[in-house]
């Protein structure tokens, strides 16, 4: 695998194509609480009116205890969407220690003694709402937390099969058969140990915002390298796919107040307070008005895939929990996603009504058997945020893809090259490359990760 | 397609090859009330001492509204399981009215003007626990909540495109483009009415058995023909499969505490009463002990896919709200299967603990669009309780069917003598035929339905 530290580029001043305004990111009719109701709310800050951070953008990855980052390919372009690109990304090698030592000697006992580190690779991307601070903070920590979390269980990792015992102590004779016929498997750890890095993450966050007076959220994906596998966990709507010669993958999914409306709605269901009145829990093709009263309309509820009609009655006609349609679909009238780090503080415009206890922190991890593929050396998986798949979609990235790496095998910077001509493609250069011409004005940021180098790290590529 | 009366048949001394103890339905180490607790529960009867119900098997389909039944095959084989047969049957006709008239007019009209009426098929299964009660009351009365859940959407079913307003009254010009949106069609409204006609069945159990003081819940399995295409939905653990010459395609998922873990583990994060302190709800792989106390062990909680280590507390010792492998998992030590209908006196033995809050009646829906498929004479459905897939897999079942099925074009009764033949197969009469001669002990209900004649239903076949 080529070495090499990722590149950040910020465009503020970008040679975009349109005077059209950008993508809106609260819902074309906003919550806004009724007149006689505001003025008693007290949030320190929503996603409509976000108080301004503090911070810079953070320009290297996060230093602290690990080593040096050596691989991967990032694009990143504010489309001047806001001031402060919210956009982060992160990516380095992974380094596990498997015994104990103190922090000065890594670096040497890395040399030394390589076989008591398990080594892997480190790709994240944030997309931040209400400005960068949390996706810049997750930058920074969500690796270490990680490592954290992977060295807790790393003995379960390498052992043939995680053992009942961590300590390895047998206490009953058949636990060996009780973990088998459970199938849990080192690959079960790392999922383990990614979700709870993600949350441990979310924490670490909460407490720094809190203290530094700062507001904001962002999406996660990252992906893992280790072991001959790649793990891909999502919190958000960024996505990852494979793409191959003859295949096309997704390796996330999105999570957003569409895709994860049963469970925004039973969470609704079970605490009817955390609405305090002021919405439907019911989804409605549209928001119903004093016309609809006594009409029976289409309607869901959190135990409903189907759609079925009711009578509507006047606690119907309040704003819904979820309200829009697609990518315009807001959870409680003011997020477009409905898992991510953050959000602490954000409150519903004008209103007390918290947006956290609807988030989950936790993502969905996916495995990769890598070591299982017949890799070719255009093997690659491709990580954006939602900019680019707004615009592209998983088959169209694919044809990019196929189209532009066999013409540029000799171009040791070719992933580099792709990342940023799949970028460049979402801002409207080349209308044959989306369809009807479409152009995004979000930052979007793209890792491509060529997995043949992946299979072969052994063999010094 | 043939047309006849269903047939059910009671083997209660059949010939079973082997003395084996049938298969248990509790775990095998049930969860029991610490002593010095026991007393103070009351409940009227648990899974695993069931009251015996007063009512005898129903041996034929409901009457009420419905018109007559006229198609299925159902095998139906009580293996000494329990000295009623807890599976039960129903299939017929479904005759939605798409106008109001009188209970005595229905049979002239649909002979006089049959255009006012929907008509599909339907076929259920439901396989009985703690006595056969709720089984037979939900094959006397699930068919006709579907038929009313139906007549309340009829009309918004056969529009282009399902109304916002059932009415289709016109309030606002743009409805049609929400509807649209929202991508609801008539489907949509089918599948909710399945999933109302469950949630109103399960209440109508809850009643009937309340008031003839009997006990008992029994899992759901339902396939409905209607417009072109296959609704299946299932509340339990039987299955159905789609079986053509090149395809076997799975046509319902499983709902076991295992299965459902994490909905199960959530509710009881959410509710830690509901375990009333006798129960822990983490997993791990086997009941802990006094000598796990401090170790570090495997354990899973409601928001974890992977697998983590803890430290064991006094509190972990507890027995598991999930306990057991695979077939033996049970919720709260007494049930098999996570979702279904009745059961709503049941609770842990010597407790007040209620299942029925874990329990959920709403099914999933499946849809298959046979109309779009190129159907030959030999694809068929095949339902059928657990019994059945805990001995044969779906691929055998395919073999099965491909093997029987081409030899017998001539008999016009080969769909029944299939559905016969599946349930014999695992009887032990033919070791060739099931993995290692596996024999099963359940009882078992199989239904084989051909979707070719579904397909040429007006062609007279």
């Amino acid at each position: 695998m080529s070495a090499g530290w990722f590149r950040r580029r910020f465009l503020p001043g970008g040679p975009l194509p349109a005077p059209r305004p950008p993508r809106p990111r609260s819902s074309p009719v906003p919550y806004r609480r009724p007149r006689f109701l505001r003025g008693s709310g007290s949030g320190p800050g929503t996603a409509d009116a976000p108080r301004r951070p503090d911070v810079r953008p953070v320009r290297s990855p996060a230093r602290g205890r690990a080593l040096p980052w050596n691989a991967g390919y990032a694009e990143i372009i504010n489309a001047e969407k806001s001031e402060f690109n919210e956009d982060q990304a992160a990516c380095g090698q992974l380094c596990i220690r498997r015994c104990e030592f103190g922090a000065e000697e890594d670096q040497e006992w890395q040399t030394l003694c390589p076989e008591e580190f398990l080594t892997g690779h480190y790709w994240a991307l944030f997309d931040g709402h209400g400005g960068p601070a949390a996706a810049i903070l997750a930058a920074n920590t969500l690796h270490s937390c990680l490592r954290r979390q992977l060295e807790a269980v790393v003995e379960g990792m390498v052992a043939t099969q995680p053992p009942m015992h961590l300590s390895g102590r047998s206490i009953c004779p058949s636990d060996p058969q009780f973990v088998e016929e459970k199938g849990i498997r080192a690959e079960d750890l790392v999922i383990g140990a990614l979700e709870s890095a993600f949350q441990e993450c979310d924490e670490v966050i909460g407490r720094e915002l809190e203290a530094s007076g700062q507001v904001g959220g962002c999406t996660a994906l990252v992906a893992v390298s280790l072991q001959g596998k790649l793990y891909v966990a999502n919190a958000g709507d960024s996505r990852a796919i494979l793409v191959r010669k003859d295949e096309v993958r997704p390796l996330s999914s999105e999570f957003t107040p569409e895709t994860e409306r049963q469970r925004i709605q039973q969470l609704a269901f079970v605490y009817p307070e955390l609405l305090a009145g002021e919405f439907t829990r019911l989804e409605f093709p549209r928001r119903l008005k004093g016309d609809d009263l006594g009409q029976k309309v289409l309607f869901r509820d959190h135990h409903m895939r189907g759609w079925s009609y009711k009578c509507v009655e006047k606690s119907d006609l309040k704003y819904p929990l979820i309200h829009g349609q697609g990518r315009q679909a807001r959870l409680l009238g003011t997020l477009a996603v409905s898992r991510g780090l953050g959000d602490h503080q954000l409150r519903v415009l004008d209103t007390n009504i918290q947006l956290k206890p609807f988030l989950l922190a936790v993502p969905q991890v996916t495995v990769l058997d890598v070591d299982q593929l017949e890799l070719q050396e255009e093997d690659v998986v491709v990580m954006a945020t939602d900019g680019l798949w707004d615009v592209l979609s998983n088959e169209q990235v694919a044809r990019l893809v196929r189209s532009f790496l066999p013409g540029n095998r000799e171009d040791s910077h070719r992933f580099s090259e792709l990342a940023q001509m799949l970028i460049h493609s979402t801002q409207g250069k080349d209308d044959s490359l989306t369809e009807e011409g479409q152009v995004s004005y979000d930052d979007i940021s793209v890792f491509v990760i060529p997995l043949h180098s992946q299979g072969q790290r052994s063999s010094g590529h």
